[in-house]
């Protein structure tokens, strides 16, 4: 059976290797037979979901059995006012990751390529081989393993369709600046479609960081991805978007799954993006929690990049995955990266005081051993 | 600037153009400034939401701001329990419909062919053209329009790799029987995947339906496609899965969006599918109401096709379109379908007694005018 079956496959999916999420807690419960999890790895907001979003969500429960509205009118109405962009400049996904699947369905075959730095977001690599186009993979910048727009600009092709930028970057936190964003995309043609995916924007702390509205006001490639995932703490329940002017969004609307975002989604999202007071707090805690765990981390003697994001890239001088097994048996779920990229790091997501503790205990005793 | 954006789509996506959902009630009560608006347009279940689901939505709320179980463990574990099937024979999606999309990244494109009804599922010429497939499309049976193996397995090619069939049909509510899904699945190879796209199973009232999962067991090449939407009540939370062989299942896993089931709609779902009252009361009231409707579409002497589903498929003498409109201005969505193939003919959703009558009075109106 297997030799009928399996070649059924588009041949250039099969070496795809889907996406590895962080552990859940319920799994690391289950398997270790721990009771009290901690779950550092995903960059969930800890301080839950937000009040407004949740007392909406009790409000129109019992609505879960009309279809969702397939064209978001409100919640593209919001985001239009909050961005000052008109609402068919704006697709929304279940999830911002969703959105580069469409992506690359409606500009990526073998006859193009993508470009992005190798070390950004694990998900770049996927979806460009899900497309089959060309792969052109660009170091990191060296020292803060930034994202890296004038690298790439030297290494893009006449056939380059897209430009994956992950700012600030996951995995290591870090972002590239304003002037280096309009350097490429002043130098970039206008068929090459430039995102910047920014979902950690809210706790973004360095200077000069890329004012991508005024950017994408002036060039039409740009393409703004965001979500309600961290921030707003809706992670749970999957909402990002995309802004882009209306012929891409046209395009991309072409390949969008009907319905794919829930009415329960909708009506959470719409609440979250008026709580302000959620956000601050959230902000407020990350920048605060930020500067205990660098302190800590100092006395450890542990390298680490300051972050604009909720998480943390810490470097060891072991393996990173022994370190992530010895806090796993501790009850503390990290995130463990690539080997063949980052064989030293772990990504910790910035708790609140209590897990930061937690963590920082933990550490203590596994690198005394 | 549009010479220059557009012609970045893949060429084959330009004429796509995305499906039309029903009308949603809002849209409507905003555009026609009425206040009771009543929805037979898509298939909801008039119920209300499962109460189990509810209660457990409402218990786990407020993890919402953690990433859902990407490999929706306890809901595989509890649809192999229900199908008698292992936990790798079982993806879910957001939505049925999803997972359509799914199948043809994975196994189609311009070198394979597909092939379905015209008349079926609307989603079908949409999901292969997105493919860029070759498309073979056979007609609906004459008669009661049910999908037809046995005519397409007349049409099919070497290169056919998915037929898409929807049983019992959307949009005509009718069936084909054990015998002819037996015929086909005899007769087809093994490497073209048959799909039973099987959304409104439990409304089925015609004997000789065919038991899928009888045939699943000694035909390697079948897939069936389950939802969540009608029975339990859970259209507007996307729920959807699909039974196949492990293979079969491990190649669409390469193409998953990552967290595609969001947090609460697994808990809503697992809690849903041990809610037998609800989908019993749902059933109960389907076939009483069903058998009021078609008294009443004699009494105004309207042709109908006996339903497997909780919509009733009724032709007029005149173009369905002029009575969609007339109901829609006394406040009752139904569904016009496409021109092209049915233009007499409106698909109606069975609601409660309250909304039957309501439509009932409006037609009797509507066609003494």
């Amino acid at each position: 059976m297997k030799e009928k079956l399996s070649p059924l496959i588009r041949k250039h999916l099969i070496d795809v290797s889907p996406y590895q999420p962080g552990k859940p807690v319920e799994e690391v419960k289950r398997e270790l037979k721990l009771d009290d999890v901690i779950k550092l790895a995903s960059n969930e907001n800890l301080l839950g979901v937000s009040k407004k979003a949740l007392k909406a969500l009790r409000k129109y429960l019992k609505e879960a059995n009309y279809y969702p509205d397939d064209s978001c009118f409100y919640l593209k109405k919001k985001l239009a006012k909050i961005h000052d962009v008109k609402e068919d400049e704006i697709i929304l996904g279940n999830g911002s990751v969703e959105l580069l699947y469409y992506l690359v369905f409606t500009f990526a075959d073998e006859s193009v390529s993508i470009a992005y730095n190798k070390g950004a977001f694990a998900m770049y690599p996927i979806v460009s081989k899900i497309s089959n186009a060309q792969i052109i993979e660009v170091p990191l910048k060296k020292g803060n393993l930034a994202c890296d727009p004038i690298a790439i600009l030297k290494k893009i092709k006449e056939n380059t369709r897209i430009i994956f930028l992950s700012n600030p970057n996951n995995p290591t936190g870090t972002s590239f600046t304003h002037d280096e964003a309009e350097e490429l995309l002043k130098n970039v043609k206008e068929n090459t479609l430039v995102v910047f995916d920014e979902a950690y924007t809210h706790f973004v702390e360095s200077e000069n960081f890329p004012d991508s509205f005024s950017l994408y006001r002036r060039y039409k490639n740009l393409i703004i991805l965001r979500t309600l995932s961290k921030a707003y703490g809706l992670a749970g329940l999957r909402i990002g978007y995309l802004i882009a002017r209306p012929e891409i969004i046209n395009s991309l609307n072409k390949v969008k799954v009907p319905f794919n975002v829930n009415r329960l989604v909708q009506i959470a999202a719409l609440h979250a993006l008026d709580d302000d007071e959620f956000v601050e707090k959230t902000k407020k805690l990350i920048k605060k929690e930020k500067r205990y765990l660098y302190k800590e981390f100092e006395k450890l003697n542990l390298f680490y990049l300051k972050s604009d994001t909720n998480f943390i890239f810490v470097k060891f001088k072991m393996k990173a995955k022994e370190i992530f097994e010895k806090l796993l048996k501790r009850g503390i779920i990290t995130r463990p990266l690539p080997e063949s990229l980052f064989p030293n790091a772990l990504r910790i997501t910035i708790g609140r005081r209590k897990e930061n503790k937690k963590l920082i205990s933990a550490l203590n005793e596994i690198l005394k051993e």
